[in-house]
């Protein structure tokens, strides 16, 4: 389970991991006080990318899966954690409702939906999950390959109140994007607290305003550290007019591309970056890898062949792709066992709970790792997140954990803002 | 690391145990009521005795030392409480000073504090440490065996705020049990938080208004479960007004003692148990094992000689004794490699980080682990204390290991409401 990593390190990015070792200390005061003045959201998972001269998210996203990739040993954080998310959230509740993806086959999600029921089970809630299944009119039991069974209920929903036949939860916990859009029977719920709030949901989220969010709290930590906050921020655009399959908005497109691309070629100069600049073109709605691109030159979006613009204008449950967030590419540098790696850290409330990395040994460096239908090997981190440990140098695995783990509650906090910027009136008023 | 249970535990313990199994849910939410209602001291250890048919604490210290004793692989969870405790008590603290034992050659207790200090530099505190050494005048290094050093440097007040040269802290932790009472320089703070209070050191606290607040809570719980409070708590009593020296009080003394004695027996009698009563009489204030005895019958406590005399009648910082308490003896059922053993779980805020058995081969199952001089071995818990897995036994390591977690976390809660009845005037007002 120890990653082996690989990865020769070397130049600025170890200084930028040496500024967050020397400076760990206001560092933690500095997230002390955001998270005074801002609520974090109540689970989190930050796809991070290692470039070996940048350390950047890619995504942050408010309804994680994978729980079952967190290593065993790391299950008391994680309850502890969870303890302190529904101290913060619902103090008050006994009854929790989870409400998973729709899957029924896919055994490893299902997991993820196990361990997250048993974490919070372990902080004193009783856990029953709901599924949004249009077709599911009795309980359904699926048992899971590594033992035990989930049970899978039909929603009740009884006048503002959301439950299960003999079940009243407190609260009710998305593990569900909503990529679908929020439906009725989440709408307008009262008495009940809902995490993440329905906005979250892919219906009105965009990848954009994260990354709005994430470069004023980027901009702000760098001005703290006196940092360049490029190293820990991917430059991005967005199209808001995209029409794959009409191939209208292809030059809107490529004309964004070439400017950020333009702009990545000014920072490896300065930086003395010899990399190929790149960027990956991903629907700013969605999640799941779906509609992701890696563009090394904005020609190759004008004339996409049929497959491609199939590939780019769908994402989960069908949702057409008509915006698109152009996000700067950070090449993978880290290997495990010769694999392509990508950290992807675990949050719940503000703490770092652990991560691990995707690993695929049949991808390139500048590729999206986490694409439909793929398998990675799951490869739990060494140690967690929160113990650096300024004995040992940068590369040390503590140190650059901890790096990451600092990089992923920037993201957090990203998203916290995010939550914040884009709450309908009625629940700023809540 | 891993303790190997020789004990053969059976009969009413594992039926307790069990119950707090098949409770696990409804306990975390009674816990998670009661931490709304109270608030947990910043930190705190307990020690447990397991007698086979009962298990309970016989101390709860509220300046724990032994930190040290702690595996390596708790920190990750030490941490992310402790930041708990300081979001808590001390948000906005961004320096804390620590205020330590004036032990300058007690290794063991120094790392403890190297250890604490630690801890809470990782939740980014700024942390020095403070020494009430009263011929302190300049900084003192002291090199740590396991390497690294502590720096004591001298106090400093000024006006109404305490301190250390170039240094003015937001928060001041004790981690001093004042046995010499609470000196002048701790007095009238303002604007700086002390943790643990003032009436928390021994100068006030008492052992008997302790456990007294212990009845109150294992009351609650015990009726939550259908429980007999007993089988979680140790019969008490006191006497205020002794003095072994003058041989003044034997009589009560003893008279308490028959009483209690014979309320242990009828409890033995209900539950078939065989051993041989016994009471522990301890110094009402007082800490680290000194003024403790053993007693089987009454009459052991009349006629002491002169050396039982001179052991029961100064404690810590040569306090005298004049009030004890009585408690009955809990036998300590559990042995690691043929020593006597004997379970410490530590808590920050309100949650269980780890703990570690005191072991010790020459001590007998009725006598106190906890002697002035003594070497115990320390052996770290193979789990921590909150991860029970019912579907194993309630013998399994997580499963008694969850059992001491609950235990601990009620003898924790009795210290928040003691801390609370026993609060002058002007901390209420505060």
């Amino acid at each position: 389970m120890v990653p082996h990593l690989t990865t020769a390190l070397s130049g600025p990015l170890l200084a930028l991991e040496q500024t967050l070792l020397d400076n760990a200390t206001r560092i933690e005061q500095w997230f002390r006080n955001q998270w005074i003045a801002h609520t974090p959201p109540f689970y989190g998972s930050v796809d991070l990318r290692n470039s070996g001269f940048k350390l950047a998210p890619v995504d942050m996203n408010l309804f994680p899966g994978g729980f079952n990739n967190l290593g065993e040993e790391l299950l008391p954080l994680c309850v502890q954690a969870a303890n302190a998310a529904v101290e913060r959230l619902c103090p008050k509740a006994s009854k929790l409702l989870l409400i998973p993806e729709n899957y029924t086959r896919n055994l490893f999600y299902l997991q993820n939906v196990a361990r997250i029921a048993s974490i919070l089970g372990l902080t004193g809630m009783e856990v029953r999950i709901g599924s949004l299944l249009p077709d599911l009119t009795e309980p359904m039991r699926i048992e899971l390959p590594e033992g035990g069974s989930l049970l899978l209920e039909p929603l009740q929903r009884h006048g503002n109140r959301l439950g299960l036949a003999g079940f009243d939860p407190c609260a009710i916990l998305l593990n569900n994007d909503l990529s679908a859009g929020a439906p009725d029977i989440l709408q307008g719920l009262e008495g009940q607290r809902l995490l993440p709030p329905l906005h979250a949901g892919w219906a009105t989220r965009r990848k954009s305003l994260h990354f709005a969010a994430y470069d004023q709290v980027v901009a702000e930590f760098a001005s703290l550290l006196g940092l360049d906050p490029w190293l820990l921020n991917p430059y991005f655009g967005r199209c808001g007019q995209i029409n794959f399959h009409e191939r209208t908005g292809e030059d809107c497109l490529a004309a964004k591309i070439d400017g950020l691309l333009a702009r990545i070629r000014v920072k490896y100069a300065e930086y003395g970056v010899t990399e190929t600049p790149f960027v990956v073109v991903k629907a700013d709605a969605g999640t799941y890898g779906m509609g992701v691109m890696t563009v090394h030159d904005a020609s190759e979006v004008i004339g996409l062949n049929r497959r491609q613009r199939n590939k780019m204008s769908v994402v989960k449950e069908g949702l057409q792709v008509s915006e698109v967030i152009i996000q700067e590419g950070v090449h993978t540098l880290e290997t495990v066992n010769g694999g392509v790696a990508e950290p992807v850290v675990y949050m719940m409330d503000h703490y770092v709970i652990g991560g691990f990395y995707r690993v695929h040994g049949e991808r390139g460096r500048d590729e999206n790792l986490n694409a439909p239908g793929m398998h990675f090997e799951p490869l739990a981190f060494e140690t967690c997140c929160n113990i650096p440990d300024c004995r040992k140098g940068p590369d040390a695995a503590p140190n650059r954990f901890y790096a990451y783990g600092v990089v992923a509650c920037l993201a957090l906090l990203a998203g916290a803002l995010e939550l914040e910027q884009t709450a309908p009136a009625e629940v700023v008023a809540a």
